[in-house]
Formats: structure tokens, C-alpha cells, sequence
């Protein structure tokens, strides 16, 4: 790997969930992999009044469990030689000093201000950071969902990054484009003629994505009391997942020419009427049930949550996409709670052969399809009909793995390692564009509206299921049914 | 696999090579599956004066080698019971008293008359077949390639046999067909929906036919003489692979819905005119060189070659066919002896693809091919290009098994083996019917003529070489090269 440019990081946030699980262990691995210059600096700021010892030794115990076989102490030191910490209140103007005097003058510098805290705090820092005069032409900042929680509150925040913040200066990270099977995903679709002219509505008969957690809400109610399954999965991840699926092939892989394509994918989308929102969309919330074998409440008992909550922790929509490739084709997304499996996959039905010509040989396969895995495993397989060796032409489903990870020596990344470094480099296309955000949520306020106007409760479904009946009749009325094989 | 109805086989020419090196041996592997009734017979019969004793000890000492681990003394004994032998002198219509008594009156039992002998003695056999009231309407005969040395000469054969069987009783092998890559090869295109989309010229840059032999002519110079690569294995094995390829997918897989179209195929392809010989042809001699690093003789230094020999041991071709889904596609078939290894395979080379949106990343990377290869191995592979684990998308070659022999645990059959079954069976879908036989030769004969009418001698080429330099030249004119990786 080619080594990054000198940078500094500023890590708002830096004791959270996402700094420990994620940032710092990615951090760590650039640093194992030797990619990080000598001067680079990261800085972690955050309220928790701690010594810079005391954070970095909060920071390896925390870390550690998830570095695994790739933590040594030796590697750990030469990282942590790297990390300073502030203590702050982020709210206060005056807090900024300290991280300013130590950011200094470095006008050419790559400076990453990373925003892991709650998006309440996201115009606040960016006023701070602007007015103490520490966003250069050179700095970044990277921002993570929620990114409000409807078209207008996204709006506010991206106005309040965006007074300070070019629009080529803002990393919206969604981390299920840096997952390595996205990439594997693009690399087979434009580096190989073979998929492309399949990839349509002649070919191609649906495409389901799934997004399915085993986790509940985990003490988290009240922040999740006002999102939900549609806000806090679907209308960010699936429909980036969906876009990079749907997309027409990009003129170059340069960002804006990727995220164009995304943006056209987008706005395709057919929109809701109420009526639509009542056939084309499902809703659920899970009761008490057990999932990998333990027993678990159900949502409206959990901590947080109001007796007679409404909020959905399960959602599937049938999208449609408006264009001459796609007309006609259904994209079925699917995301939740409590599911029996941690899952989340992108299947690519193709349709039957038009004619079977061995007859009865043929029966019992099913056609051929492309499955995409991010979760539990990273895998991309393709199942075809193959001959079985011997006298009679008995056909018989087998499938292949394209994942090719035995092909290579190379260390997979994690998303989050990618996108870092991506964001370090100032390469955007992995990231998701304001338009983007904005038309995403254009597109999903309407069923929250819809719902939100109803009368109609989520469909209850039992903890450990796949969500309620009503997201196979979704399927089942267009003679089709959810992947399940595998 | 399923019990075979009861049979006699009628082997002529029982103790020549065919009989002994891949007859006996496939006859033997039937009985061992169990697939082979009681009461069936194999009644070899030839010109040496042997007792049935010394046929079958003749047949175990030479079939055993070809058996392998699969030869066992019980399996032998129980093979060996159901075969009767009848020396006797095929032109003379009195030797086949015995013969007759033996078959007795089994209208419904199939009789397949396998014409293991020199062409020159089809017409005598079927004549005294028939005269002797040998053949029911359960009879068929098999018979083997050269059928013919042009167009004239196998009617002449096809008429012989013809007065006395109808076409649904004639199985002309051409053991290509019958070869597991090749069967593989249509449960892809037809049982797939992947394929056959961009099975034609806007997805095809080209397609290419090996068959190379390491041999020479191995003492039957004398023979080879009259024959040549053309007429030896291209008007037959490699234009029945083109076939197989290029042909439009059958309505069913009834035996005459699969040779309409490989009919259709011969009829489309693009006829030679004098000047198109010159121009897209290659013929070749091999001088004395070395083959897997022994030295070797010379074509005209082999016993019964005449000193100015103009006999080709070698030959490449580039055919067109003219049709909507080919036009503009070349394929390239070439056949040759004292080549440097044992190879027969089919390439379709896949164009590039379109538009490389990744740039660098791509250079390099080949375009996505399928190679079937028959020879020296079994397999399909299919070529493609896949994204490098790791930050950066690069781009690198990759294969895919497509044999999927791992997935399957049922035994392979040799080609023989499947072919004779198909004959006991009646299945006529892997032979060759008169008039593909008839378009083949009415396709090669300018070739010859042209040959025949011209000053030009082969163009020498050194054992041991992939034949003389013109045949690359005849590809690189197009811009294109024979496949040579792997």
C-alpha cells in the first residue's frame, strides 16, 4: 500500500463508541501496515477530563479486543507516540485554543476534523473550528449518520458544515460503501464485459437487499424512539447499496462522475403516493421472542420506549426505478431488529432461461443468481445450473465463489480502514454527496409522513423472526420470495 | 445411471485398436456400473483365426492396461462371459451363417453392428448384413470417421450403408461430441441464463479450435498419404466443435432439433474462393525436430511418405459464418502432429470491455475468456477480472472453474463409453447426420482443390513447434493471437 500524506486527525468524540470500535483500531492498522508518515498526528478530543496517559491507556484496553492477533505492544507504542488528547467542552469557544496551538500553522497539511459525536454538536464545532480559524484549504471533515432525521433537519446540518466546509471538503461516510464485496461488486460489474449487459430488465427479474441485525436496541429507546428502522438503515445504507447496484456505468470512477450516477439512481425512484405507501411498504416492530436461542424482550419493554410506541424496528419497501434499464423490475430492501441472523446481502435474481430445452433434466433448478454478502461473512458467489458428470444431461445447481480472496495474499480491509485513508487522500467517491442525502430523503418522507398520519400500529413480529408475514406477501405477490438458501 | 435395454453388440474389426484400446474397455466400465442386462451379447468378429479362448485372453491382456485401477478379475470374468467371437472373412457373404445363428430371431432386441474396419469394407458388410437378413428394425450400425476422403466418396459410403439402414438407424461418431467438456459446454449456454446473451458478435471478439497432437503418423504414413490434417481431423472433430459453439439454441434437445442446427451452422459458414485459400488458410509439414525432448524425423522421412510429399500434417483456417448472431467473428481452427504438447481446447475470447472506467488500474488485465479444454485434462474455465483485496481497486486476471467435477462426486465417462450407450439407447444426438457430414466436406473441398491445382508446398515447420509462422500471421492480421496462457 502506498504510504498517505502527511496528516493530522482530529477525532471529536474521541472517547465514544465509534473512535474505541472503529476509528482508533483503523488508525492502528495503517500504522502496522506502515502507511502513516513519521509527523502525522491524531488528536483526540472529547468531554471526559482524562491525562493523556490515562486516555491512552483507556484507548489500548478498549482497542485491544478488537486488533486481535494484530496487537503488539511494540506497534501500540509507536502508535500511541502518535495520539495527544483534549479535554473539552466543544460548545466552548474558548476550548478551542489548546487544539489550535497544537494544530499550528500548516497550511498544506492534510487536516481530517472527523465529527463522532452526537450530529446535535455537528454547526456548533463547525462554527468553533471556523471562527478560531482552523479550517484550511487542505482540511476535510468527516460526518456520520444521523444526518438529521428528515429532509429538512439534514438540510439545516449540511447548511451549518457547509458554511465552513466546501462541499468537496465534506465526507458523509456511509461505511457500507467501504465494505471490500461493494468494491468486488463494482470491480465485476465495469471490469469485466461478461456481467454488464445482463445487468437490466431483460435479464435481470428482481433484486433484494437485506440489512438484518440479531441486536435489539440496546438500551439506546430514546434515541431510537424517534428514528426507526426506515431513518436509521434504509434511507442511508440500503439506498446507497441499491445505487451502486442500480447505477449506470460512470464515465470514470473519478468521485463526482460515480456520485452522479448515484444521484440519477436517486431520483429515479418512483415515488410514494399514500396509496403506494399502503401496498409498497411494510412496517414492523418486534414482541418478546428469542433470538440465537435466548430469550429477549420485546420493543415496547425495552428501557426508553413508550408504552404504545409506533416507531418500526423493521421496514421493507418495494422500490421501482424509473429508467429504460430498470423499468419494471422490483428492488425489494428489507432491514430490522431481532432478526434470527446477522445478515446483510444484496441478491441479484436473474430470470429463468426463456426455454428450457433439456426438459425434465432442468426441473428442480432454480435460475441462476449473484449474491453479494457483507455480513456474517464477506463472499460474492454466483449460482449457476452445471452439468452433473456422467451419462445423462442432469443439470444441477452449483455455484461459484468470486470473492477470490484465495487468489490474493493481500490483507482485507475493514470499511471503516478504507474510508479513513480515503478521507486522508481527499478521495470522495465513497462518499456520499449532499444531493445524494438530500433526494434519498426525498424519497422516503413520504412513507414517514404516510405513516405518521395513519392510524395503522407496525405489524408485530416475534424477536428471532424475519419480521412480520406481511414482508412475504410483498414478495409473494409478484410470485416471488425472499433468498433464503445459503 | 439407468439399466441399458438389452442388447447385442456386433463388433467388426473386434481385434483391432479401436475394439481393444476403447471399445472393449467402454463395454467392460458399463458392466461394471451394472448397467448392462444379463441376457445382453458382444459378439466380436475378425479376419484372425482365434478360439473364442484366445480372443478373450488377447482382449484381457490388452484392455487391462487401459482399465486402470477400475479392472478387477470378478468384474473381467463376468464381462467376458457375454462375449462370443467369430473369426471369419467379411467379403465373404458365407461367414455370416454363424453370425446369424448366434444374433437368432430377436426383432426387438436392439442389435448395434459397430463398423470398427476400414471404410473400404462398409459397403460389403451391409450388403451381406442385409442379404443374410441380418438387420431388424431394432438394428443400427456405427460407423467411424474417414468417411470418406471428399464429397463424392462419402456419398458413395453413405448410399452403401444408406440401402440398407434409414438415417434413424445410422450413428456416424465423432467422439468430440461425446467428451464431458463438450456436454459441459451446452449445460451452460442452454441451462444458464448468463451465457447465451453474450454468446454472439456484439460480446465475441473471436473463438478458437485446437486439436494438437504430439504424435506423428506413428507408421501409417501410407495412409496419411491420401488423408492430411484437413480431411483427418478438421472436416470432421473441429468443425463438429464449431458447431457446437456457434450453433443457435435448439428448440429441444431432440437429436434432430440439435443437428438442424449445427446443419444450419455448416450451411452458414462462408465458402472459399480461390483467393480466400490463399488468404485464410495455413497448411503445414513438419520437418525433424524434437518432441518432449526427444529428437523426431521429418514428415517425408516417415516410412510410406513419398520424398516430395505435399501432404499437410498440419492446418489452420479462419472461418466466418454468416449469420446475424457471428457475422464478423472469426473463428480459428487449427490441427496439427508434432505439435509441442497434447492439446485440444475451445477459447471464446470475450471483447474488451467497452469503456475502462478504472484506468490504470485495468492495464494489463486481459479481456474475459472460456476455455474448454478436452485435452490434455478435462475443464472449463472461465477468465475474468477481480479487484485486488486491499485499499486501492486494482485490477488482476482471476479463473473460475466452471467443471465443477468438486461439486459432484458421480464417476466421468470417457467419450466411448457415452457414446456407445448413446447407440444401445437409440439417442442419435451426439452423431452426425448425412447431410452435416455432406455440408462439412461441400465446405472443405475448394480448400483441397485449391490445394491440389497449386505450386505451393506446406509450409515447412519444426517438429515441436506450434506449426509454421504463417499461422500466427493469420491472426495477428486481425490483430489477435492463438491463446497460449496456461
Amino acid at each position: 500500500m502506498k504510504t498517505l500524506p502527511d496528516f493530522d486527525m482530529v477525532l471529536f468524540g474521541g472517547t465514544g463508541d465509534l473512535a474505541m470500535r472503529k476509528l482508533l483500531p483503523a488508525l492502528y492498522q495503517q500504522v502496522r501496515a506502515g502507511t502513516v508518515p513519521q509527523g502525522s498526528r491524531i488528536l483526540a478530543a472529547a468531554r471526559k477530563p482524562l491525562s493523556r496517559e490515562a486516555f491512552l491507556e483507556l484507548a489500548e484496553t478498549t482497542c485491544r479486543p478488537f486488533l486481535g492477533a494484530d496487537y503488539d505492544a511494540d506497534t501500540w507504542r509507536a502508535f500511541a507516540a502518535r495520539i495527544s488528547y483534549f479535554p473539552m467542552d466543544v460548545q466552548a469557544g474558548a476550548s478551542y485554543g489548546a487544539l489550535g496551538a497544537a494544530l499550528g500553522l500548516h497550511p498544506d497539511r492534510v487536516r481530517v476534523f472527523y465529527y463522532s459525536t452526537s450530529p446535535d454538536f455537528f454547526a456548533t464545532i463547525s462554527d468553533h473550528l471556523g471562527a478560531a480559524g482552523l479550517i484550511t484549504e487542505a482540511s476535510r471533515v468527516v460526518v456520520e449518520k444521523p444526518l438529521g432525521h428528515d429532509l429538512d433537519s439534514s438540510r439545516e446540518i449540511n447548511d451549518a458544515v457547509g458554511r465552513h466546509f466546501a462541499e468537496r471538503q465534506i465526507f458523509r461516510i456511509d461505511h457500507y460503501l467501504g465494505k471490500e464485496p461493494v468494491q468486488n461488486l463494482l470491480a465485476l460489474r465495469f471490469g469485466n464485459v461478461l456481467f454488464e449487459p445482463m445487468w437490466r430488465r431483460e435479464w435481470v427479474q428482481d433484486v433484494q437487499i437485506t440489512v438484518a441485525e440479531q441486536l435489539g436496541v440496546e438500551g439506546r429507546g430514546d434515541f431510537y424512539e424517534g428514528t426507526g428502522a426506515l431513518r436509521d438503515m434504509l434511507q442511508n445504507h440500503l439506498l446507497q447499496l441499491l445505487c451502486i447496484v442500480a447505477m449506470e456505468p460512470p464515465p470514470s470512477s473519478d468521485p463526482d462522475a460515480v456520485r452522479d450516477e448515484k444521484l440519477k439512481v436517486l431520483r429515479s425512484l418512483k415515488p410514494f403516493t399514500p396509496a403506494d405507501v399502503a401496498a409498497r411498504t411494510v412496517r414492523g416492530q418486534y414482541k418478546a421472542g428469542a433470538v440465537a436461542g435466548a430469550p429477549v424482550a420485546g420493543y415496547v419493554e425495552e428501557p426508553g420506549v413508550a408504552p404504545g410506541s409506533r416507531t418500526e424496528t423493521f421496514v421493507a419497501v418495494k422500490a421501482e426505478i424509473e429508467t429504460w434499464r430498470w423499468a419494471g423490475v422490483p428492488f425489494f430492501l428489507r432491514t430490522g431488529k431481532r432478526m434470527p441472523e446477522k445478515l446483510a446481502e444484496i441478491v441479484i435474481n436473474f430470470r429463468q432461461v426463456p426455454h428450457a430445452i433439456f426438459g425434465e433434466a432442468t426441473q428442480g433448478t432454480r435460475s441462476n443468481r449473484l449474491i453479494i454478502r457483507m455480513q456474517p461473512d464477506e463472499s460474492m458467489r454466483l449460482h449457476l445450473v452445471a452439468k452433473q458428470p456422467g451419462d445423462a444431461m442432469a443439470l444441477h445447481p452449483v455455484h461459484l465463489n468470486l470473492d477470490f480472496s484465495e487468489s490474493f495474499r493481500a490483507r482485507r480491509l475493514e470499511a471503516y480502514e478504507r474510508l479513513l485513508m480515503d478521507a486522508i487522500r481527499g478521495r470522495l467517491t465513497l462518499f456520499v454527496r449532499r444531493d445524494e442525502q438530500e433526494a434519498a430523503w426525498r424519497w422516503v418522507e413520504p412513507i414517514l409522513e404516510s405513516w405518521a398520519a395513519s392510524e395503522d400500529r407496525p405489524k408485530a413480529y416475534t424477536a428471532g423472526s424475519w419480521g412480520p408475514a406481511a414482508s412475504s406477501a410483498l414478495l409473494s405477490r409478484d410470485g416471488l420470495a425472499w433468498n433464503e438458501e445459503d
